[in-house]
């Protein structure tokens, strides 16, 4: 049984993780917090990016001998083997450390084994001391080690009627500033963001992190199926961010300079979505953000791969207008996809709600 | 200045006045609780129902002796007028009441002066504790005292994606049994219950309230402009609650027996909302249920008449179905009906929204 103190290290070890996301790609976010033999908080540290020290080198590094006889709370188990760094299980056992309480259990094969290098050491082993919370925040790497492509997020602003746009197009702004400086704090979370031809050529959005100062930048997709959304001149054009346009094998080149990324079509229109994803996991893409629009999102939910939704909802009612979501192919309620609802928190006026969907999630 | 024990009794007081909601029209909802001279709390009570002892009464007969020289705490003015019951005023002032603190000023001309009889009689008279939560308790009468036509609080029910049914028309159940159960409590605070033509034709409805034994029931009012929706055994016939059929002056009479209201014909369709809430009023309704369906609230929100939003929001996707809201009138964004959440609150896996316009609202 863990104690308080350790209870509170490891929801520390998880804000720590936290710290990570969007900089680790193709690593996990990890958070350490090593307490000493009179339960302490001797040090603590997380993975700052892949080829970086590991969660437990800082946290050891910072302890220095406060970890002898101590005992480390991590978020993900240990790793055992020896790839850009050393193996943690390793490192803990050399600084002497007696107790070893790691949230969840790492399912890579390659990194595996871990726990069972530190019981053989003589070093105390716990597991699943709030497994979910640092599962929630490793979910995008969880969900591509787990299932062999990149989890997706699917972020949509919408009045309290369901709505994106007025009856005339007009969107900006549905939601207030609040809303969407906490649209920035997610992109920054995220490896890449992705958007539709039609959001392209209607909003040309940016898509990269503004108002973060140092926050990391996500690769920028546009499913650009013709290739004729995204032309010279598009905002997400800039170097503000690597750019990356998916288009279809037979489709004509665009004119624009931008890295280009051929997938097969669909068969139901569009480009296919499990060949992107393939291409983007490849590209150690772990965490996708989709921004838009409604009948992408439709397709994505279509074909399973939606592992998480963030909606902002602004108090807002309009009564005409785009919906948020279209053809998504639930033609009934029984077949409608059914979330759990993980958190709502107001910004400002308006109210984001985080929600998973109830049933296990679709592999590539 | 009001104590910390005066603030806690205004707040039981408001809970107090909440329990005649339903009971009471066309009178407003007010709590009482009187504290005694060392400001323990000696008596309390709450308005019941129309021609009853009105709150104060109540809680001077509890308190008995224990009033003189303690504090009342109301949630409404006290009246100063001979009704179907005696002045508060004058029976506070007998009863020896030192001090009396009152949240809302009464806004209607025959009941106002309580006030001023109190401290004309010497007794201390504070006015504004808790005063926002005692006017939401009192929304509906309030309303209508202001403007002279009822309160009108909007319910639906939605997936997150602002759907109230799937594409083939399915919706039994969106929401949870949480919710549904919630929607039976809302109801039971109302006056009146309204649903169009378009959702007594689909749905059927029983627009009673079930489950909640004791509970008062609500009119049950069907907007049926051409006479056609509501047949014979149609569920909201039943002897359940009262129901009257509201359609347009020059259509048919409808074969079944319940009572009906003739109503101009709006000029846009359907029937004048201004007549019908004026009729409504008549009636002694103070606070009405909008249940559906999408193009009466369409109908209500264009002709300014929407002082509460209620959306059970349920943790679904569906991305095709009816829309929650639709004809309301609002071209752009800048015309958008913004309102501000005064509470979210999870019931069972769904989410319940409550907000309010930012704008003033519309009178009669």
């Amino acid at each position: 049984m863990a104690t308080a103190a350790e209870t509170a290290a490891m929801r520390e070890a998880i804000a720590l993780a936290a710290r990570g996301l969007g900089r680790t790609r193709p690593n996990p976010v990890v958070g350490c917090v090593v307490l000493d033999a009179s339960g302490e908080v001797a040090g603590s540290g997380w993975h700052q990016r892949a080829g970086g020290p590991h969660a437990e080198i800082h946290a050891l590094r910072a302890a220095g001998e406060r970890a002898r006889g101590g005992t480390a709370l991590v978020t993900l188990e240990p790793c055992d083997h020896t790839g850009r760094t050393g193996p943690c299980s390793r490192a803990l056992i050399e600084a002497g450390v007696r107790r070893v309480v790691h949230a969840v259990a790492d399912p890579t094969d390659q990194a595996t084994g871990g726990a069972d290098t530190l019981r053989a050491a003589g070093v105390d082993v716990e597991h699943g001391l709030l497994e979910r919370e640092a599962a929630d925040v490793n979910a995008a790497w969880l969900t591509a080690a787990r299932l062999g492509r990149p989890h997706v997020t699917w972020k949509y602003a919408a009045s309290l009627d369901g709505r994106t746009a007025a009856a005339d197009g007009t969107s900006r702004w549905i939601t207030s500033p609040e809303a969407r400086a906490d649209v920035h704090r997610l992109r920054a979370t995220c490896d890449a963001v992705l958007v539709g031809s039609g959001t392209a050529r209607t909003d040309d959005p940016h898509l990269a992190v503004r108002g973060i100062p140092g926050a990391p930048q996500p690769l920028r997709v546009v499913l650009d199926t013709e290739g004729t959304a995204v032309r010279g001149g598009a905002r997400v054009l800039d170097d503000a961010a690597p750019t990356l346009v998916a288009l279809a094998d037979d489709a004509p080149a665009p004119a624009h300079g931008a890295e280009l990324l051929r997938l097969p079509r669909a068969a139901h229109g569009g480009l296919d979505l499990t060949a992107l994803l393939a291409a983007l996991y490849a590209r150690d893409v772990r965490g996708i953000l989709l921004e838009g629009g409604a009948r992408l999102a439709g397709a994505f939910v279509a074909a399973g791969y939606t592992d998480r939704v963030v909606g902002y909802l602004a108090p807002v009612l309009l009564g005409a207008g785009p919906a948020a979501l279209t053809d998504a192919g639930i033609p009934t309620l029984t077949a409608a996809l059914r979330l759990d609802v993980r958190d709502s928190t107001r910004l400002g006026p308006d109210l984001r709600i985080t929600a998973v969907p109830t049933t296990a999630p679709k592999e590539r």
